[in-house]
């Protein structure tokens, strides 16, 4: 695992992390590890009180740590308010650099008229189309494909068979994993008799500064005007945003889920994974949707919503979807017989 | 954003699209935008009464609206019966023609005994293995692969990085979006004890012409005979198609659903989103389902079909899902309080 | 169908296959098809009494069927304990055999670190990285992406446009399908007040022998361990492997299902098609889990497992989800009616 072995020493992580130490500044790390798992020359963090055994039998060479927890740590620490914030930023430390060459790979097939930025790296087998721009220190990964018009803000990186289609626009630092598509035509048909006449979509995408797009996440053009993705928002695998979408600033949307065209979802929000949201619906800010629930309807209220049955026994299950399909006619008959229990009561009197 | 900038003056429109003009047939039109949105240099349209106020108060060039809106149409205007069919036709109007070079790019790697049919287009790094035959005027996006003995009908279009394995057929006029995989193996295996063999998938894939399938898309090849796409269908983002489905004629199937294998779809079906058919089922034609349903039986009436629970706030949810789980013994119990009751009445008689 | 056309006598497949012959050893078959559609040249086989009377009727060339059904079998016939599984053995004799052409197509982009097996197929504008290894006899498919580090054992296959992320190591026969991502990164993040800053994802995957992983299936690394996919694990089309699960020996799942982070999934499962496993939870050996289910607990014990609410139409459906949101509501009513009328009886005795 060369990816994690980089060697740091506790003063050099507390310089960079702003951490306070505990213990020998010398002490040296080539790589993180869980409380459990972790050897004399690796650095481990404590954020969770069921890892509170693992702490206390814990043989790292160092551990992030809370100050309400430095006394339980039998090792080296390195002390902040929030170490799983501290843990973040020193997996970005740990983690290995780019393993491309620099500059353009001579299998690249980039189009006179692109422009590259300052440092921009153009893997092998790419395709770069008519006027692309690719902004300084970016990396574009083999076999990607930048249509004709697009632009890619600085220190972004595209990872390999990654494709964009012409006029998407993505900002500064952003990820885009590998065999992700952004631009593909929204899904639009207007009805002619039985067939479908195909709406061209004429829209593009735009996304901002800090964005992650998972791999083989699809994200549509829009009709008219652009599907827009909001700075900061990280969007997991496999999720589909459909035309003229909007997401809202810092949102997470986790693996499989989809968003229908022109809905919009709030700043904030955390959609779980494999969550269904239909068309033209408004998510507010700071909402949470649980794990494969269906939004079938605005939400206007900060909160947690959910969907679904829980998971039973399927014998069981079976017996009771029988009953969920006459839910309208039990909740009938339980009316009918308050109304009579109520009668019969009132006949006692 | 290039893409939309084609002009036409009202009366090529008219004369293109079978329209009637009210108003200046030289007015000029370089785009299409919504009714708040176009300025007086783009064109418009007007199919639905929520739009209504917009239309009152809009400032595009031109607008097509039904015969019944020319009044409150403050505009020039091209009339029509159906606006948004004609907006469907108009939008391919102003569409960018296709940026590739023409002819084959000498980047792509094609089989001697390839057949290319005239102006087909083959872009950089694309590999067409043998006896594939690529129909006239076709485009075969970069870093595509089209399996031995593929065969795609006149003026298809895909998109880059579109797999084809061996033996898929596709018909005319298809758009296969960028990342979608065609004629992967259907997922079949018999049991060796707790080993799975598998069967290899001896069938193909046969796609109709005016087939539309979106990115990152996969459908599978048949295990005996093929899995069949028929005329007119129109497949979203990231469908699961699998091994020996049958999809009919004009059918919709949104982003995200899955059909398992051999199980057919009728024609004229609508499939909204994430939906599930599990295996061997038979959905009649003309049939709606709505979206993240899960159709575990054959539908034989057209009609709208639905599942799933709605969404609540998660913390009544949480208590609802407690008596889903005891729907069954809930029922009973209503069962038996209404023979009590009955009981108790006759008693009292 | 060239794919369908290698011919062998009864006497070759029983030989190979350990079948007995009950017919002439001198049959040449020469295809699979289904008895209602196989003719005198091809193969059929009988596993199911749903298909009795097309045995019985039907014009293959030689029949693979069971003892007990030797008697209504009209034409020659193979014979063993297990049909299914004999079909799945001859399918392999019928397939192709690979198409690529052998050794390293000079498009193809290899590190001169990188180490290839004897045999080894490296397909058309492939690209391999710095010291990676592929095994004896591996096919590596056009525009594929082996990063830096990865390791492929012998006789494993990837098809075409497949991305493996630095440091994914890929066990012995393992057959990867078109579009798949092996190896991005988990999604893993800390809030830095809304902010999201990304864990870097140290750990790699780790994948058995024996495994297919299905077209445009995503499998995340590991944030400090690998993810783990064992030995004989079959994982359809669309399926996503979030960072560190492991899922068990010779489990399957099925497409568009998707595990989250840190979950566990035993041996012998079937996940169904569409399920939703969320993270942290735990499957045990054994388990099935049906289409679109959402697993939101542990499961601990063998067994069959299902959520959702089956269909309805949509109009019946409408009126149930109503009350579905007032379940907790409804069990209360009927609780205090229970308890009423138990009052009432009291009251009368």
């Amino acid at each position: 695992m060369d990816k994690n072995k980089k060697t740091f020493t506790l003063a050099a992580l507390a310089d960079r992390l702003g951490l306070t130490i505990e213990g020998d500044p010398d002490t040296c790390v080539s790589g993180i590890a869980t409380l459990a798992s972790a050897s004399a020359d690796q650095l481990s963090f404590y954020h969770n009180s069921k890892f509170h055994s693992d702490l206390k039998a814990t043989r790292a060479g160092a551990v992030i740590v809370a100050p309400d927890a430095v006394a339980d740590c039998p090792v080296d620490k390195l002390v902040t308010d929030n170490p799983y914030l501290a843990y973040a930023r020193a997996s970005q430390l740990f983690a290995a650099g780019e393993s491309y060459d620099p500059g353009v790979h001579p299998s690249a097939v980039v189009h006179a008229t692109a422009v590259l930025g300052r440092n921009a790296i153009i893997a092998a087998n790419t395709v770069v189309e008519a006027n692309a721009y690719i902004g300084d220190d970016c990396v574009i990964g083999a076999n990607s494909v930048i249509g004709s018009g697009c632009s890619i803000g600085q220190l972004s990186s595209l990872h390999a068979n990654v494709v964009l289609y012409p006029n998407v626009h993505i900002g500064r630092r952003a990820i885009i994993h590998a065999g992700a598509v952004i631009g593909c035509d929204g899904f639009g048909f207007a009805r002619d008799g039985a067939k479908s006449v195909k709406i061209e979509q004429l829209g593009g995408v735009r996304i901002g500064d800090d964005v992650e797009v998972g791999a083989c996440t699809t994200i549509d053009r829009g009709a008219l005007e652009d599907t827009v993705i909001e700075d900061g928002v990280k969007l997991d695998n496999q999720v589909q945003i459909a035309h003229n979408v909007r997401v809202g600033e810092n949102t997470i949307v986790c693996g499989c889920s989809a968003i229908a065209g022109s809905s919009t979802v709030g700043k904030n929000c955390i959609i779980a994974g494999a969550v269904g949201i239909i068309n033209h619906v408004n998510i507010a800010d700071g909402v949470t949707v649980t794990a494969m629930s269906l939004v079938n309807k605005s939400i206007t209220t900060k909160g947690v919503y959910s969907s679904g049955t829980g998971l039973s026994e399927s014998a069981l299950w079976k017996k009771n979807i029988v009953h969920f399909r006459k839910l309208d006619e039990l909740a009938s008959r339980l009316k009918a017989l308050e109304k009579e229990l109520e009668h019969l009561k009132g006949g006692k009197k």
